[in-house]
């Protein structure tokens, strides 16, 4: 069959985008940089997006919608973000086109110039203070507690599907509050939401930590993320969470009156995932066959296969097909019935596996005729007949067991994959041969972090929470180190 | 009190704006033409976008995502399409800003200009049926029923809040068939799904009809509309589904080996509804203090203010109301319960009154005591009070009965304002004295439907489906007409 797929130890970069092309996950587009997400990777991205939403509305956030577009002059108020974010981006510099009076085709109207560019968002904090310097008088307004879901654009010069990409679709949370405490709760806060819903929803565990002061987000005074690990040993960056202190308040100058009748600017937050989660799942739990994608987000969480000869047996099947279908709908899970005539079940198989559908389940007119079915989960490949009393109920735990496989798989890989090393062949040698996360002492000066940057291409993670803390020698300086912090190489 | 509305005999363009602005649905912005969502319009667009969703995937439809970007030279391959959308619209001609080396802040860096602009996509039949051309070969991969959530741009000269702003956000279906008549059928289906969802969601009644050739979308072989009438007389084009031919298969090259193995282009539909809609809502229902919105989409359906003295009455209160909310939302039903301190009763009753809640429900301390609670309905502003008991029963009841009568007072408005006209005199008389929807005759040309337009700003809105033939002559021209077509002035 032409689903061939590369294998991942052949080439574990084109076993990925094999993946997600032949996965329908997602397609390149005729723009640069850009792509299509395919109906089958929307779905997942649906899942994903309303899990996360409904986490957001549970501790009291609403959502809204800003302009896209950001005036050039909104990126300079804030000294570090417009480092930044003013470099790579899209900018928007003329409002018409028209026909070319020379017969040219269609041409850029040079008579609608615009006064001052607009810049496509790569970020929205600008726009959005902007905005709350009017929404924010008194300690009465806050705290401000919104999220937006939508398209931002990067320029990216190398791009991979859903990694990295020039628009990609995300969730900011922007937030308002009137002292330093409350925000950084709150920034916390949603750290810990987004560790919950990777690991719950993606079955992905993460490391909890702080980023040093070179990986933090540009105008943040403090960016905590969450990392995980993928099956090359890389290290992702799954989701972040910056506690803006009084940066962008001070930028836009958005001041309230507090408690005290006293003016003070505002403390502000601001956190985001994006569809960069999709390529994080695809890496960190399929295999050579395919995707395989975790119960709670799958689109279909169960296909169905019909195989039998002939009218009679396909009515038969059909029948209990759908009493099957209804009882599992009935327990809220997503099923597809595919008695498709164009393709033979072995051509199904391969496509549910390459989709990575977590249970099929196969109705033989022969096996019903004893009450049988066979089920095959696609994380372990194991396959049985089980009867079809009491089927739903056992899809339904199945579904279960195997969403907490895939967390314990990911989880046992990525335990594995975090190893001291204390001297620096050591580091070298892990990063080159053993890979994952390498626990070590750090001078905490930016000045070494960039030269092991630059020796090595392994980035400092993270900073983990509640990293205990032990003196040490910094792996590459020998200079004093308090703690131990976490390395790799990264997407 | 500062959130006084201009009435709608005063300034019925400004009580539109009063109502947008002060019921919180959405802000200006820093950037022309776009605007902000606010929270409490975001939520009530989530819900019409939910309810729309769901429609569309029980009619077997999928969503995706398309780039934002479309190169320029995708926009002139349709040649009607490129006339009615390449004019007004933004253009990125450059991917980097740096600092300018003279001091003089950011600028666009002029060696990053890109070879070939992107417009920002206004619609995107272009891009989407690019992208088709790699997936359809055969019958068997059709048809596609995908849409897409998705925020557009077109650069208006005259923006008002959610009416015509210059990014809106909406909803886009691209189908593609393997016959013209099952496109056919795909146009007129969607638009009973757009119709069924205004006139049931949105309680606002409409027309369906179908557009003349002038007023078609640029590309389409034929545009269905349906067509809703504002308070002030004036329609609004509510929803369109278009009927494309095979013009956007053949200017993208996107052919199918048909079942008899025959290469063939591709038929195609597209549809869409717009935050516009949002608009339409506010200009349909409200009145002079303020929204009012139908109970299934409202954010909001219920509201519980508590009346009380003192700690004791309140937390006497607070038990009371923390019942009756758990048995609403047992029931389904969206409620917020205003306790808020530093707000008087009869300030929150005015704010509610002004965000269009469909029912308050007041508890006062001294009517508990009688068991009894205070109901407010907003549509009619009928107030009663009722025993305690069965009131979840109730309030599901009187949301039913809202969402009827909201429907039943559109209907009667609308209907009381279709008027026949036989004579131009007839005509411009009721154009500007009863204004709404003339039913009139048309000679079926372009050159009267624009002398009449240029006359009178009014314009054929739509020729109902399933129209009356019957004889007559055109109001304008005199000549002999075979119907009445629809006119009035439009937003």
């Amino acid at each position: 069959m032409s689903k061939e797929i590369t294998s991942r130890a052949e080439d574990y970069s084109q076993w990925y985008n094999d993946l997600v092309i032949k996965g329908q996950l997602a397609d390149y587009s005729a723009v640069r940089g850009c792509m299509v997400i395919k109906p089958y990777g929307f779905a997942l991205w649906e899942n994903m997006r309303d899990a996360l939403d409904k986490m957001f509305k549970d501790t009291g956030h609403v959502n809204a919608y800003f302009p896209l577009f950001i005036p050039k002059s909104f990126l300079s108020k804030e000294a570090a973000h417009v480092e930044g974010f003013a470099k790579e981006c899209a900018v928007v510099t003329h409002y018409r086109l028209k026909n070319d009076p020379n017969g040219g085709g269609i041409i850029v109207d040079p008579d609608a110039k615009l006064e001052e560019e607009l810049i496509v968002r790569p970020t929205s904090e600008t726009i959005i203070w902007n905005t709350y310097k009017d929404w924010i008088q008194s300690y009465r307004d806050l705290p401000l507690l919104i999220n937006q879901w939508a398209n931002v654009v990067r320029w990216e010069m190398r791009t991979r599907l859903f990694l990295r990409t020039a628009e990609f679709l995300w969730q900011e949370g922007h937030t308002a509050h009137a002292t330093k405490e409350e925000a950084i709760e709150e920034t916390k806060k949603m750290l810990d939401v987004y560790a919950d819903f990777v690991e719950n929803w993606m079955a992905l565990p993460v490391i909890k930590g702080i980023k040093t002061e070179s990986e933090r987000f540009a105008g943040a005074e403090d960016t905590y993320c969450i990392e995980a690990l993928m099956q090359d040993g890389k290290a992702l960056q799954a989701g972040t969470s910056h506690f803006l202190g009084q940066n962008f308040a001070k930028a836009f100058d958005v001041k309230f009156s507090n408690k005290e009748n006293q003016l003070d600017y505002v403390w502000a937050t601001s956190w985001g995932v994006s569809t960069r989660l999709v390529g994080a799942l695809v890496m960190a739990h399929s295999d050579d066959q395919g995707l395989i994608l975790p119960p709670r987000i799958a689109p279909w969480q169960v296909v169905i296969v019909p195989i039998y000869k002939g009218e009679e047996q396909k009515a038969m099947i059909d029948v209990k097909a759908k009493e099957l279908i209804a009882s599992l709908k009935d327990k809220g899970i997503r099923v597809k019935y595919d008695d498709n005539d164009n393709a033979r079940p072995g051509w199904k198989f391969a496509e549910y596996e390459m989709k990575g559908v977590p249970v099929r389940i196969t109705l033989g007119a022969r096996d019903l005729e004893n009450n049988l079915a066979e089920i095959a989960r696609r994380d372990t490949k194991e396959k049985k007949s089980i009867s079809m009393d009491g089927l739903p109920e056992q899809i339904s735990d199945l579904l279960e067991e195997i969403q907490q496989n895939m967390f314990n798989r990911a989880k046992h890989y990525r335990d594995e994959h975090i190893t001291p090393a204390d001297t620096w062949e050591q580091f070298e040698k892990l990063l080159d041969e053993k890979t994952g996360f390498i626990s070590a002492h750090w001078d905490g000066t930016a000045e070494t972090e960039e030269a092991i940057k630059d020796k090595t291409k392994a980035t400092i993670r993270c900073i983990p929470l509640a990293n205990k803390q032990e003196t040490g020698k910094c792996i590459l300086s020998g200079k004093d180190s308090v703690q131990r912090v976490l390395f790799a190489r990264a997407y």
